[in-house]
């Protein structure tokens, strides 16, 4: 992690401790298992995206701290529902049991449903409805869960294009990164104009994104990683490397990369912060 | 149904119905899922609760539409999941087979999160960040969810309490119905003192409703009800039947509603509208 990400890491984890309920609140269960997932060592990276954005255009305002955190929320309850026995079945997620092996099934779904309304609950804080309405377009039909969807059918196809796959990519995760960013360039008050480069750049770090994941799947190790590594491969899942192979998965991450800094070479704003979390992306472990 | 219903529902269902992709949208089995078990009969009480306490202090605004609908949409995505195999593994809703039957676990899953973020995006459109938190907090660990892992951790008790009965249907039922009319009342901009009447006549018919539902559960037919009448016994459920007797549960429905007629009777507004809302919850057989 570099220094910026830990940093912000740290500022939304207290912030959340301080937000969600203690363990012992009723129904204990829930809280726990809430408590669970949130605070499982996740990154941050999304937040931290739209914190550098916000940042990027108005100079640090700790009002986007709620509105980042709620990012989070939405990005932890979906990892819970991709785990679910019905969906991608995984008992491991950042070294720890899933939610549904500690809690039960039910409670998993639960925890899961409760973190998408705290996640609005949050985002509403800063009173600009335009941010409810990012946050749940990328999350919808159109975004997250279409992606999820997508990702799901394809499961063990062998005649995915490379178009089919940057497209499951793009809605699966590309949107929420895309989102984070755009939500802290709107709480910023950037100009349309800004916004839309801001939209630009993380369309095409979030691709990489994903892609990365795909990569670390099967060039990483379990302890590094967190899960099992080769499950995308023992699932039959469809990934950048089994449609494109491993190498030319590679270079279109680079490639996304490097397109992701053009666009931020456009603004005139002090971009280094984006700049580096993009350059996380690509050289990250896990 | 009351003709008010009736024309509410009409005006609610007209509304989704253009809201929501068509089927044919990619990917089409979540928009399919989404749109089944929307249009599959409900009866838009929580809508008619927010539009009737809207126009009892606004007369008629066309913007509270797409909030009420929003409330449908949380409402809908609760039934989604409380059927499911590992919640109450229900089969039937509405006469119809509940969605993981028709799509599978995995797409009634993801179409009660598709369903949760919708209502958002719904709510938000009256640009008034009040409603989200009104929502949220009424759907989160301190409402209906939490009333949900509390309904689904007392299924074969024998020593719950009224007070434990009461305060799942609470949680569970009434918060949302509560929060419905909450959600009316601020969106007219009524004062704060007319709104916590409304939210005390909220509290009251939102725990007669599910009152009603368990004594329905016992007293109507399959054809009637559109599910399986007696599930709640066969499964052991916490009900107001179980723990008071059928007799003691009507009774506490029925002083439930004459107290939400006092609380009506403080307002010099004509609430004429949510009276007959009232008796509905009562009188009703399905």
């Amino acid at each position: 992690m570099t220094d910026y990400l830990a940093l912000q890491k740290q500022r939304i984890d207290s912030f959340l401790d301080g937000y969600l309920l203690p363990e012992t609140a009723r129904p204990e269960i829930i809280h726990k298992a809430v408590r669970y997932s949130v605070f499982s060592g996740g990154k941050r990276f999304r937040a931290s995206l739209c914190i550098a954005a916000n940042d990027t255009f108005a100079g640090g305002t700790e009002s986007i701290i709620p509105v980042a955190a709620g990012i989070e929320l939405i990005h932890t309850y979906s990892l819970i529902h991709d785990d679910l026995p019905c969906m991608d079945n995984d008992d491991l997620r950042r070294g720890k049991p899933t939610s549904h092996k500690v809690f039960g099934e039910n409670i998993a779904v639960l925890a899961g449903d409760a973190l998408n309304a705290l996640a609005f609950d949050l985002v509403s804080s800063a009173e600009d409805c335009r941010l409810v309405r990012i946050l749940a377009h990328a999350i919808g039909t159109e975004g997250m869960i279409g992606g999820q969807v997508e990702d799901i059918a394809s499961n063990g196809l062998d005649n995915l294009t490379e178009e089919d796959i940057r497209y499951i990519h793009t809605m699966k995760t590309a949107k929420l990164i895309q989102a984070s960013l755009e939500m802290g360039a709107v709480h910023a008050g950037a100009a349309l104009s800004r916004t839309d480069i801001i939209r630009e750049f993380g369309a095409r770090i979030g691709l990489a994104f994903q892609i990365v994941d795909d990569i670390l799947d099967i060039e990483s190790s379990d302890e590094v990683l967190g899960k099992d590594v080769g499950s995308d491969v023992e699932n039959d899942k469809a990934t950048y490397p089994k449609v494109c192979g491993l190498d030319r998965s590679k270079v279109f991450a680079r490639a996304a990369i490097d397109e992701a800094h053009r666009f931020l070479a456009q603004l005139e704003e002090d971009t280094t912060m984006l700049g580096e979390l993009a350059d996380f992306v690509i050289n990250r472990v896990n």
